[in-house]
């Protein structure tokens, strides 16, 4: 079945995307930029039409604009609203990845959900089956992955579907290697 | 640097594949079969000429060589034999992809290395530098794990490059989920 579908289909590659925990939002933090770049660099720009990128965001704790949780934007237009109004900075954060899609030409979804990243992220994956989750990932050494935990690790044993992992690069790495 | 060579040079996916732990040489393992199709189907096919597949067959000695056991080994000249048995079945598995990528038009690349599949694979991608390494994933349980170890854990944890698992599918499990 899967080998039938994909004969006709996109391959759907989802990438989850927060904001940078040193400058808030509406800047990505340094691993979801990583893993989007890689995305787009190493498999998407050969053949945009190709592909679907789906970019989630887990919001976390949920901000106020409830409304527009569940919205999926697919342009730059879908977010003209947001001017003058209230909106969860989540938005923008959206906005840039969906802006750099439409800008090379990669069909994109994007939308927020409100909870734990990493629940979000595997419950989307079952809702969504995309043909690949790709996650950044901080590399942090043991130590400090039990201190902070990583959404990665929990994503990459449990989502119901290949998962990649994308590592920041040393020159990358803040002066705290918790930050991101 | 990666992102301005990628500009100009292909996507290098180096694919792991060994034989099946039940069929023996010629016939590949499911889980090496699965990842490599994955790879075609959801990756390369659209722009064949955008990626290069890497095969890499790690063969442990004695291979698959069970027919090895209960031979008397009394001198080293009676280690040749079997040496020169189990490469050109290695080399037969090796024939089975490269046939399938020249079929698909995708520019590939195979060979052989001796030794334990884990840090064969670990050692290649040091020295090869893929952009991505696809592996095969039996998908054991925790239990099955700990009793028999999965190559793919360790890789995932220790390449020095973004790794993807491919997990069996369900409908293709052996009645012994340790066998491949």
């Amino acid at each position: 079945m899967a080998e039938a579908g994909s004969e006709v289909s996109q391959t759907r590659i989802m990438v989850a995307v927060n904001e940078s925990s040193m400058k808030g939002y509406p800047h990505a933090s340094i691993s979801s930029e990583g893993a989007f770049q890689w995305t787009l660099q190493k498999i998407v720009r050969y053949n945009p039409n190709g592909f679907k990128v789906i970019l989630l965001h887990a919001q976390f704790p949920p901000g106020d604009g409830f409304n527009e949780m569940d919205h999926v934007y697919t342009s730059l237009n879908d977010f003209r609203g947001m001017k003058n109004k209230n909106k969860p900075r989540g938005l923008h954060l959206l906005k840039y990845f969906v802006g750099r899609c439409q800008h090379m030409g990669v069909p994109c979804e994007a939308w927020i959900k409100r909870g734990k990243p990493e629940e979000v992220i595997l419950l989307e994956v079952r809702r969504i089956r995309p043909d690949i989750l790709v996650l950044g990932w901080r590399g942090l050494r043991p130590f400090e992955s039990v201190m902070y935990g990583t959404v990665s690790d929990f994503c990459e044993k449990h989502a119901e579907c290949p998962v990649i992992r994308i590592r920041r690069k040393e020159e990358d790495m803040p002066q705290n290697r918790v930050d991101d």
